[in-house]
């Protein structure tokens, strides 16, 4: 039995080692080290080509390394009966908790304008505070409820927004398209943690950008594509918008000529939120092999159908 | 009685409007309003002037509307019989702890590096995590133990030191002056919430940075006299000191030509990380003005001799 490891981006050799190292005895190839396609039964994948998991013909499942799976899911090739399990590990939450409150803090008390306004910062003239600053959390997933946890200890009132709503004490929670608008009218800050999925895509458009809060903060942790940016821009520029930062974007690495990296309201940050730590990852990685082979349930399964 | 209300920085009619609306009833007045010094009991005070209070002979008690009491401690014409209150309260602590959580989750996350390292940020080739980047607090008071609580929150370790010592569940202290190279050697960023006495200034010196883990951060939300600023710089440039963020100064506003505004590695912000807000402050000033005339006990009362 044969464990492919295909990542196109990442370190392999680190991955490999720590997976190695938690998974002993297991036989893990990269592609070009494989001569009998047929062994295969496991794929742990970061960005795979379409269609290049085709000639593993009895694979079983395949294991994400990381959280988000859209770009599988657009592989037409891959078969559908094969379970994919994205990504959860306590890194990858720790990073996207501590980016999240690190800006949802600097946006509080305006680190972006502490060059500019110097000695007489807006901050400074009128102070304002944690309990003042409602902050809304799209995606209340393992991630958006770390980060709900984690800004209520800061002082924070937390609203929480996702497809089938959430329960978490002290966060009060909307569900649905039908209440995203009121979601959004009590959200002074607005913190993207969505998958992108056709139900998400744009998301935050010229109409739900108007529904926002006088002077929002957008944070976007989750995916460019939830974001229509000609929208935001130009919110940003009529001052609906106070100020945004962006982890994510339509495309990788942001073009040099895109106008968010000279924005003077708009804080670029190159994908960095969250990014799963191989020496966290592979233990998560060998307790899902070793489940997947007992026949255990693994999680979270990515459903097809949701998209994600 | 006559309650004076001296500041010569602050917005007088905000802070007169809200210490009214807490203690109604009080003859609360400024300098030129009082006609008979003889009646002024209580003072309550900003920024003075050298003598100023020497006007009026009855004074019972000064109240401080700032945390910080150095300025009347320098003042030789303050009769050294009268007691000084510091100001403690709410928004003061919750700024400060806001300023300091995110001022170490950015140099956690190498904020400061976003705009020129761009895609290539080294957060993301070699992520960091709050367990693996120690917080030391220099001063223990009630601003450095509601930071150390809220950076436990975040996943940081911390250290506290203090001249006497202190004891916080999950707080690893240390106390007074010999004690202070072990603290500085296992805290990756240092925080200074020291007050300004003879015994703190330029406690950062060149030999006690000599003396910090390499790479490490200093945050300064204390005093601007706790640093050599000279030793700084030089730390700096020899990489001893990753970054440093400061919020005050020996002289502010910090001039225009000073090396701090253009160094890459210094973050300035114009003393804003605590400022009172006059709604939180003026209850408090109203029960211990209630708790003077009852002949009860107030606090924190500064120690002369100790200088805080």
């Amino acid at each position: 039995m044969t464990i492919l490891f295909v990542s196109n981006d990442e370190a392999a050799d680190v991955w490999m080692r720590e997976i190695r190292a938690a998974a002993s005895g297991i036989d893990l190839r990269q592609p070009a080290e494989i001569d009998e396609p047929e062994s295969v039964v496991y794929a742990i994948v970061g960005r795979t080509r379409p269609g290049e998991l085709r000639a593993y013909p009895n694979l079983r499942a395949i294991l994400s390394m990381w959280a988000g799976v859209e770009h599988l899911l657009a592989d037409e090739t891959l078969p559908s009966h094969v379970p994919i399990v994205r990504m959860v590990e306590p890194s990858l939450t720790r990073g996207m908790v501590e980016y999240v409150c690190c800006h949802v803090l600097g946006s509080l008390l305006r680190v972006d304008r502490y060059e500019t306004d110097r000695w007489d910062h807006p901050q400074r003239m009128a102070p304002r505070f944690a309990p003042d600053f409602p902050v809304g959390i799209m995606g209340m997933g393992v991630l958006g409820s770390a980060c709900a946890k984690a800004l209520l200890e800061l002082g924070f009132p937390v609203n929480g927004w996702s497809r089938t709503g959430a329960s978490i004490e002290g966060v009060t929670c909307f569900a649905g398209r039908d209440r995203l608008a009121a979601f959004l009218s009590v959200s002074r800050a607005v913190v993207l943690l969505l998958p992108n999925t056709p139900e998400t895509r744009n998301i935050l458009d010229r109409e739900t950008f108007a529904g926002l809060a006088t002077g929002a903060v957008v944070i976007n942790a989750g995916r460019g594509e939830l974001i229509d940016d000609d929208a935001l821009l130009d919110a940003l520029d009529a001052g609906r918008v106070e100020r945004a930062v962006l982890d994510v974007f339509r495309t990788e690495p942001l073009p040099d000529d895109h106008p968010y990296w000279s924005h003077p309201s708009v804080t670029v940050t190159p994908h960095l939120a969250s990014i799963t730590d191989p020496r966290t990852a592979a233990p998560v990685l060998a307790e899902n092999l070793a489940r997947l082979e007992r026949g255990e349930p693994v999680w979270p399964l990515v459903d097809r159908e949701r998209g994600y």
